[in-house]
């Protein structure tokens, strides 16, 4: 299946960096779900570089809905989304030395595609896809929410410094959804932001940890095994670039804690069953209890840096020092923050169309 | 999907813990691999429960192998495992009262299943299923070795006492593999033993941290996006009850750092492209870097207490309070081991298959 | 994904005709569908020699639903199926000589699996196999008839004689669900049996015809591209030994008409559209259009013949002549009867499922 | 998976008559394999409208490979065609009212889509799709020529006009390559060609049987139960708008044949083995036995004709007449030709990579 996920919703993945279009391809939305090509757009501009801490890079994210919509919704067919690539620059790369960098995926792609891979820009690897990730989620997120169902990222923590927890799920992720810099606690934004800068300066990178939550799920969700809930939404994130690391509940966290301690007591609230805690984050036995999904990625510091690393040269496989020249994200958690939301929207929309059947977001 | 796993290797799994039969379907092996009985059933002794501190259920394991084995070898054709739940009692337990196992899937398979689930002993979610993984597993583990590939498995950590790192891969992963107790430092072994008696004494339970290690992968294993090295061995892994957290890498450990911390420099080791360090536990973009692959995965400590719980009562839908009777695991870490190595090297021999074809461990 | 097939129910076979058990798994029930015991046995009895016409091996399908199973329902887990072979003979077929059967699986067997392949009593090829899928069918089609969704199938004809076509389709389906020699003219019935019985007596075989009818499907159901209706039926019909051609409607019987006379028009009768003629068999765009569902199935001529044939002999790949001594059935057409509704019943209810959801045979 | 199609090698068709491109997504493709535009360019002709016997909409049929290639090879990724629709004309369909065309897809469509499918044109079910399809063999049919894989279709019969059968297959399917009237004797093809002009004044169409031949396939491909070759090859060809019925070998052509008649006798030729008949098309078991294999596809008429018909209007869900006006094909039998080519390239493809592995194609 390689560049396709999900059963009943799919989402392929095409594109490179440097290519005339990125795209993603949607198969498998109900019929009949509005298209509201604003929130596309701001989404995109979720994802884009955000002033002085970001990539100098900037792409218009102009995108083509290339079928699958008609009269402002969706038909039912495969919903494509281009998106060109404008500010590429064709050059004859072919015979220059490439020194492959530390932390990316220029020496693996290498041994994967025995050197024919388009490796300008970082090729198919490049975050630039995760553009048509955004804008494939943004075409599932509000069919979501018409069902109840709110996703919501925030970075807890960057270099160090930690972010409040969430309190006010609902508010939480409104506020989340209109900032580019996706922290709850204002100062400690203002503080991340500056350490961010300060890393710039020295050529350096950051990572972090994303925290997640999905309110408003159905219970009964997910298989026992495999198709788990945890397993379906990590494999999806580990698609995004510089993700290392998938928990849910408090999994490592708590891990010296007692049984007595972890177990998250069930009690009724009115007729709907609640649990009174929540370290399993939602999900018992691979299958959701109606309790707020929640879960962790661990993003690894950007590989892209400014220090001289050691390395070697793909072509004559020599060793070669790498220095880097311009300008790239000291910091990219904060924009990878909107792909995991998105990539989340696709994998819940795709496990409750499994259960519900394909035209349930048609009835909501 | 559901309970099926796999792209040219598929892993099928079914059955109930009181159920006649529990049992695993591997198709799509390559035909002529040999079948060591000895070694399945010595996989299957180290997923037993170990002394004092495991339940008192005490299964034989027999197992069939039903078809797809020919002569002391595989045919090519699905291999199926039949595992024989021999201690079962049957009784009617159908009218009553049932209350939700706070931390178990009790309450989520009542709304999955609306009530027909087979309850008894935790039914398809029991950690009885696993025998049917380290039979299949025990199937390709040698496979995987004839072609120079390794995996083992210790508890990193359990209630906070740690086990000290790999070191000699090789002679560890044997030493691993002989012990039902997997840790690698004798004195710490002892100590998390005793631990677990003290917990056990207590009526509650311990979680961990499990650390695994796959040697010999070639490189280019792996796919850019969704089915990456990291997003395969996860979903694998989410299917083994009680781990709530995988991680590759450093990951949550190292995310403080910074990128020229964490990026792991490329240099030639004779023809051979090598790491200098192995934060990135042996994948980039994905995709292997011939390093050694390095994961490790947060074990929630066992829902099963005797401490008293406050839950629901699953029929009547009201309040209920739980107090368990009988005798389970203090622990179920050390079990879990050999599933986690099973189910790696299940996933490992797939990724290898789609990678090199259905025959390439004919070949070995 | 070789030996299972469908996306929502998963039905993955396995088993040898020497071997110890064969079985098939099913994925993705509803949970609570009743399981009727003795349908399943009238349904494996169907697929039974029928008296002179076949083979004498009688095994007495007996089998054991091992999983997925509860107080006579469905759980929604693994419903998993053994059938013992009970009769087999083992005895050392290492170093005979094999000559491979004309028509048969022997040559390209040995090709796929190098040789490792179980070959006593054509191994995993062996109609014995389709057991399995009658048993796992006859768990679903109960189901369907529960949702209005009748499937039959007869011999549209055989050795040069033609049985008439469908009349009252529920009469017609409601008499060969009751008989082991599907034809429903009875005056052709008895031509045929002798016919049949003439051509044993020569040593000879013959093949034919079947056609199924499904009524009762929902409009809808199918995709434009890949998985048409026609699609999916034909993918799982194609299993089932000795068929060799699919048709849906007339094709290849009116290939030769006009556009004019194979259109069929619509009309409203009440407020269902109905079509005046069904030369498409039910499905337009690969979509069903409520009207029922047409198909045929050529059946070669069994291979297993008494005659001398040419071969060559499989180790030393040396041209050698073939005498099959024993007995056969000079046809299988009207057994194979049985494995094409059982297979057509899982691919139905696949398709419902897909679209309507997992529980959608619950509410049934 | 719906529009996507394929193991190892997946093929993903999105796109709509009138929206603003076609497209398709291929994954799975080796490296290094070279992408001969001018080919693309040929076959894509071979599908355009032929003369006074086709449609007047005239698509220039232009592509844009927008990811996947890199200097003029594959580069391993995900290879994306796009075909803008250059043609189409935006006008306000909504409100106007449809008259379902029989023995086309709007019925079915409108009851699948609720109404909210783009119609115009026929939408997502137009014949215009399989453009893409056409594009997309075209990247693999030279890969599979390099492992000495040929395949060729021609119109075994139209209109009760029958072709000559293939003779020298290597020296046919050559021939057939350069025409876009697939008929091997000339004679023969004056014949159809007149007929279908005289169908078309009537304002009625033509279907036809379409013969394919595989040359030069390996033994040993494909499966025993569901995904056997013809179960593989059949699913791929019932996307292809019209066909209606599929058959391997002989099948319905000798149904009534005999055993000894049918069974295809083996023998040594060298060190190669052969069968002296092939009725059995190439294909034992659903496995490949060296033979050339052979199917046949029943292509209905054309369902567009400029005859009155009986029909329901589907807003109203009224009865009515629907009189086409306009100029469509008569017969699209020999456009249909390489789409099933490109179908069977494509199916074929992925059937190698599945057994010999994701690089096989790199190293021929």
């Amino acid at each position: 299946m390689k560049n396709t996920f999900g059963q009943s919703l799919t989402v392929t993945l095409f594109g490179e960096s440097h290519g005339p279009y990125i795209g993603a391809v949607l198969d498998g939305l109900a019929p009949g779900i509005d298209i509201d090509e604003e929130f596309i757009k701001h989404q995109l501009d979720l994802r884009r570089p955000a002033g002085k801490i970001s990539t100098k890079r900037v792409e218009q994210d102009e995108y083509i809905i290339a079928s699958g919509a008609f009269n402002g919704k969706t038909t039912g067919t495969p919903l494509s989304i281009l998106i060109p690539n404008s500010v590429q620059k064709s050059a004859d790369y072919e015979n220059s030395p490439r020194i492959a960098r530390p932390g990316h995926a220029d020496f693996t792609a290498n041994e994967k595609y025995h050197g024919f891979e388009d490796f300008r820009g970082g090729g198919h690897f490049s975050g630039r896809i995760t553009a048509a990730v955004v804008a494939a989620g943004a075409v599932v997120i509000p069919a979501l929410k018409k069902k109840g169902i709110l996703i919501g990222t925030h970075i807890k923590s960057c270099g160090g410094i930690s972010d409040r927890g969430f309190e006010d799920y609902a508010k939480d992720i409104e506020s989340l959804s209109k900032t580019n810099f996706p922290i709850l606690d204002e100062k400690k934004a203002a503080d991340i932001r500056e350490m961010m800068e300060q890393t710039a300066s020295e050529g350096d990178s950051v990572g972090g940890v994303l925290e997640t939550v999905i309110t408003g799920m159905p219970t009964g969700v997910g298989e026992p095994w495999f198709d788990t809930v945890e397993g379906i939404l990590a494999h999806a994130m580990y698609s995004i670039p510089a993700i290392k690391g998938v928990q849910f509940g408090d999994a490592f966290d708590m891990v010296d804690k007692k049984g007595s301690e972890y177990n998250d007591a069930f009690r009724m609230e009115g007729d709907r069953v609640v649990t009174l805690t929540n370290h399993n984050g939602g999900i018992n036995g691979g299958i959701t209890n109606g309790m707020p999904i929640l879960f962790r990625c661990a993003v690894k510091p950007t590989p892209s840096i400014y220090k001289k690393q050691e390395s070697i040269e793909l072509n004559s496989r020599k060793d070669a020092d790498l220095e880097i020249i311009g300008r790239h994200d000291p910091a990219i958690i904060h924009r990878a923050r909107i792909v995991v939301d998105s990539m989340t929207a696709l994998a819940v929309y795709d496990m409750l169309a499994v259960r519900y059947g394909t035209d349930w977001f048609l009835k909501g």
